[in-house]
């Protein structure tokens, strides 16, 4: 099969055997996959990756023929717990340490023809749903992780920094629960200490500064920027106001399903363009460029 | 009266005006007060602190002569709220963005012969309660903080860094609230990832990664340092084992009064000397040494 490698810092699609599933896992053939800023840092070095980067998708089963899964369309789950571990067992495999992650930690991933999931990890994508949205589940989820950490309702003050793809995603997921949301890109100004939540999405380090004068007294700011560059702030106003600082990654797929099967967040505005994956190259380097929406590589095409 | 003065930097002991109580306020002898380690910030210029310090004391109500209090042995909570916005309405009025902080932000501290607070702020120490513990009641209110921001029981795991003055209290409380826990020194080891919570009380910029590498996947960090340099760290494994941090400061006082009063914390171990005020600067000289526990200055004497 055809598939994206990252190898040394350069991205080249090239023919690599397809792989085979082990017991309990599934071959998903791809339909389509998101590039996602954490390939883009992956490809500079992050996690000293090498191999098949992508971790957003949606596929077909294919196989094993016996398999309960075959012929469905589905989505996954990303990070593949080891099963034995305590986290594991308490349904955390999210946070399993040995976990190996698709396309980011020591499991091939999307941007390829095929991959291979534990059936575990798959999800049925309802005929409402089309291809290009059912990309957005993985990044909807962990946008949707924001409410399984923090009580949001009617009257939540919130702010999201960064008006990205996840800022974006998030803001709708907040505007559904019920918060009043102000989406702040780089220059926009707001009202400081005016905030119950601020999401900081900016992928850069001015995010925690920023947010730190934004929430209020005793308010929460979700972090979800992984950067590479340390962080640096004056933690002070941290200490001083009882702010609560919550790191959120990765997000449970249901509740991302049910907004989209339902249309209450709309996520084909954030798509911007589309590649067959022979054209990696080109997609990766438009997805680089700065205010880029979601670009897709199309396998089959 | 005597007291305690910092200007630019030095610090210095002079007669000064007694101060008149206002509306609403009571006039304290003091008995004995603390030095923090806040006051050797304030020293080096912290907040652009000019004035009386101290925070920590307990005292005599020795006026208004019609005043409920009058006779009382006091300690005093530090916050003198605005008393009319949102979070003095909300009982916040540690948070009142317009409050003064005495001996910190403009109101004259306990570091002298008399002191003034709101007649709101004060409690009555119990007779099974010293002097010498008495001035320990703020600093373990505010170790008591934690036990109202985070759920701490039997089975929490419960790292403590840094074993100074807050360290070992919040160790102390801790242990009170049915809590397993090691208060870790500089160069003490543990096991990375293993902690429910950590207390980040070393007053170092190296309290934060320690704590992120303690912690575990989900876990809490309460931070207690409110150093002068801006924090710097990795904030990946935060947002990747999705951590809370909680920034803590001020506490109740009645959890504080109430340890000891049930003799349930002992501070006496953390006593290391007794000066009179008018050796303050030999005082603030010993309590800025490497490791040293609580300098209690004595107005009186």
């Amino acid at each position: 099969m055809q598939a994206l490698f990252f190898e040394a810092g350069r991205a080249a699609v090239r023919a690599t055997r397809r792989p085979v599933p082990r017991e309990g896992f599934a071959l998903v053939r791809v339909i389509a996959s998101g590039i996602c800023n954490t390939d883009l840092e992956l490809r500079r070095g992050y996690h000293g990756f090498s191999g098949i980067p992508g971790h957003e998708f949606v596929g077909r089963v294919e196989g094993p023929l016996e398999s309960a899964w075959l012929g469905k369309r589905v989505v996954g789950e990303i990070n593949l717990p080891c099963g034995r571990c305590d986290w594991c067992r308490r349904a955390l495999g999210r946070h399993c340490p040995k976990r190996r992650v698709l396309g980011i930690v020591k499991h091939p991933g999307a941007h390829a023809e095929h991959l291979t999931l534990p059936e575990a990890n798959l999800h049925e994508v309802p005929d409402a749903v089309s291809d290009e949205e059912a990309v957005f589940v993985e990044p909807l989820a962990a946008a949707c992780e924001i409410l399984d950490q923090v009580e949001v309702g009617l009257g939540t003050r919130a702010a999201v920094l960064g008006a990205g793809k996840l800022g974006t995603l998030a803001a709708a997921v907040l505007e559904d629960a019920g918060a009043d949301v102000r989406l702040l890109g780089r220059g926009s100004r707001a009202r400081p200490g005016s905030f119950d939540l601020v999401v900081e999405a900016t992928g850069s380090r001015e995010g925690m500064p920023r947010a730190l004068r934004l929430v209020r007294p005793r308010g929460t700011i979700v972090w979800k920027t992984t950067h590479r560059a340390a962080a640096r702030f004056d933690a002070a106003p941290l200490v001083v106001n009882e702010v609560t600082v919550i790191g959120s990654r990765c997000g449970r797929f249901e509740p991302a399903l049910d907004l989209l099967r339902s249309r209450r967040v709309k996520v084909t505005p954030l798509l911007s363009a589309e590649f067959p994956l022979s054209s990696a190259a080109r997609a990766l380097a438009q997805a680089a460029r700065p205010g880029m929406r979601k670009v897709l590589l199309r396998p089959g095409r």
